[in-house]
């Protein structure tokens, strides 16, 4: 058997804690897969007292991220600090440049600075790995580059985000409003106390940025990313979706199209018969569209300190075995960023009107005069006088831009009292 | 960039075809993701005037395996000629003895020779990757030894034959008999003219014993596998399911137990709820249970030319990078082979009985006499006198003989009139 691989673990948060875990209760079948044993020689860690369960008396620990930069006797450094910018940046710069290889599942950083990094790594010859970074303990980096690399690929999405997903299957199994639920979920510790980074849809944005540069041969191209979140769903829109036969998710998706790399996340219509309508609660779900292999989903656990651990060992595994790459592997091409206001899809809206006679032929012509076509309307029930009742539209395939001049001119209309909902309808 | 691995398609039926197309048309994206060309250089094939809708006027067009195995112009074979025996084992056998990587999709060859094949790989040191024999363009193998190399597997299962999903989807929608939807199957080309292969459960045989040795680094062990097929599932069977919460899927499964490798095919009552319970119509979907990950699913496209394709060029490529290895890549454990005897797990019993008096006080006994615990029981409606009526019980946990045992004394019972319908249900 080959040396083992000497690692350091910079984080011991409850990932980290995970890694040190699985490294020790399943040394014994790592060393079988990997072909050599995986060593933890050292830590970077303040809080050197607390119980993790798992004996950390052998690795060293280090005082700050140069000394372990420096420390020669690790060949694998895995980050799990956190955060853009700050130590897990400072870090993994070090790291690289000392010829150490680099695995994190920090998406916020590989986001922002994963093109210079993945460089760095080039440079240096040595792997940057982040499976953990996308989907949690789901292999869906592995199967992008590899599994399914003889494909062209043609569109990617998934539902990246437990957080937002647990909400929408709670607003909808338990038909009550976005704010209770959210309230019961950060109750739970399914959602942060301060709960934007996930229902903005900021991380799944980060999470789509990544597949999307590993999928099409690109950069990350973070900022090229729309994003809206599920904050603007309502109880309403989910009994509608499901009377027209779809569920509400929050998606990120990417895919190549005549005018560049389209990369979106917000909430989506998607149709109740597809696989990734069926995927609830936490669990993260990502479907690869190939011109040869079709689609293909893979679904599992995108957090947790468990799933999460297995992808950053996995990685670990790769790098034991010298199968890992200096990060997005395929040699970088530039695609130009495709503008939202380009987007082509259908719609569906949502409005509160008063129940007076002409609001619907007001409604339709503003669509009509934006070229938008509509495909069906459901007008339910009458309001009492003074009060406004829910009108739902869906549109057959039209460009984001006329959409979005549409609904301005409806929006003014004095009969339409709140503002209306959008929700994008995707075909899956 | 490298110089380009020189590979060779032997059998050019829908499957070699596909690859031939897949090599052509998407040869530059194969060339950016393997850091080299993979040239086609050579073909086994009778039939040499079909048009094929690719050029196929360069390689070199070999008249026996022979040849083939000793062209020195091509480095890595792939086998997709079919078949247990005869000219796909004795160029395979003759390749690797060659030095020279193997790619096939044969599974019923690795169920039946996998283990000598492996070791033939590895005594020459080459590669032998058949990620294509298991669930067609879904990279499970791969997630398996790769992605999901960290974890200590506990279970893995699947839907792993096209035909038969494709039957049962028919069946539950359209509430039609086996016969039928067979029939009409076969009509539309989903299920062969002589389909015993597929609806008997040998094809899903042959693919979950190829997974349990890559799940639990085993050696094949095609005869330990329990396999039932789905003829003797009726509408009114599915009907009960979906009363009761099931759905009947034929699955594959093969987990580690205190008595060794359990491997079966068998139809199974699995949840509703379950993601496996929604894969419909042809698609395949494997499931993994990871210690730590705990469960993934994957699920595609599990047969077709394209699908196929997808994943026999995965393997080309990981060859041309250096990636793949010698079989089962994990040293090889043996595995005492669980007898089904000895199974855990619960059932759905359906019995046709006449409506008379002290009927279900006699099975009840015959089930209490055996050990095995009633869960529920459903008695519909009351039958004209003499004719058969339906009763439907599900057990608790109980051991497979002490339930075949009970069945046997209710099959004799007088007022039991057809053969008793016995499916398992799996907790997933």
């Amino acid at each position: 058997m080959k040396p083992p691989l000497k690692i350091a673990i910079a984080g011991l948060g409850t990932v980290g804690t995970g890694v040190a875990q699985l490294l020790a209760r399943n040394g014994d079948v790592i060393a079988r897969r990997a072909g050599r044993q995986i060593e933890l020689r050292a830590i970077l860690e303040r809080d050197r007292k607390r119980d993790r369960k798992v004996d950390l008396s052998k690795p060293k620990w280090h005082g700050g991220p140069r000394d372990l930069a420096a420390d020669s006797g690790v060949e694998a450094v895995v980050e799990l600090i956190g955060g853009t910018e700050g130590v897990a940046l400072d870090l993994v710069k070090a790291a690289l440049s000392a010829g150490k290889h680099v695995v994190t599942a920090n998406k916020a950083m590989l986001a922002h600075h994963g093109n210079e990094l993945a460089d760095l790594a080039a440079k240096n010859g040595v792997a940057l790995a982040f499976e953990a970074a996308v989907a949690g303990g789901i292999p869906i980096l592995k199967a992008l580059r590899e599994g399914l690399a003889a494909n062209t690929i043609n569109r990617v999405y998934g539902i990246l985000n437990g957080t937002c997903n647990y909400i929408l299957t709670q607003m909808r199994d338990s038909r009550r409003d976005f704010g209770d639920v959210l309230k019961e979920a950060q109750k739970l510790g399914y959602a942060e106390k301060d709960p934007g980074f996930d229902i903005d849809g900021v991380d799944t944005a980060h999470k789509i940025a990544i597949l999307a540069a590993v999928a099409f041969g690109g950069r990350v191209d973070f900022k090229g990313v729309f994003v809206e979140g599920i904050r603007h769903v309502s109880a309403l829109d989910i009994e509608f979706a499901e009377e027209l036969g779809y569920r509400i998710k929050l998606l990120g998706l990417a895919r190549l199209t005549a005018d560049g790399l389209e990369q979106r996340v917000h909430p989506c219509m998607v149709p109740a018969a597809t696989p990734i309508a069926h995927v609830e609660g936490v669990f993260n779900a990502v479907v690869v569209e190939g011109d040869f292999v079709g689609r293909v989903m893979l679904e599992g656990r995108g957090a947790g300190a468990e799933p999460t651990a297995s992808a950053v060992v996995a990685d670990l595994i790769d790098i034991a075995c010298g199968r890992a790459g200096p990060g997005f592997r395929i040699p970088a091409a530039r695609h130009k960023t495709a503008p939202m206001a380009r987007h082509r899809g259908a719609y569906y809206l949502r409005l509160m009107v008063l129940d007076r006679p002409g609001v619907i032929a007001d409604i339709a012509a503003a669509l009509r005069d934006e070229q938008v076509s509509m495909e069906q309307m459901i007008q339910r029930g009458r309001g009492p006088a003074g009060e406004a009742v829910p009108v739902v539209i869906t549109t057959h395939e039209t460009v984001e831009d006329s959409m979005r001049r549409a609904l301005g001119r409806i929006s003014r209309l004095k009969t339409v009292r709140e503002k209306p909902r959008l929700i994008r309808v995707e075909t899956l």
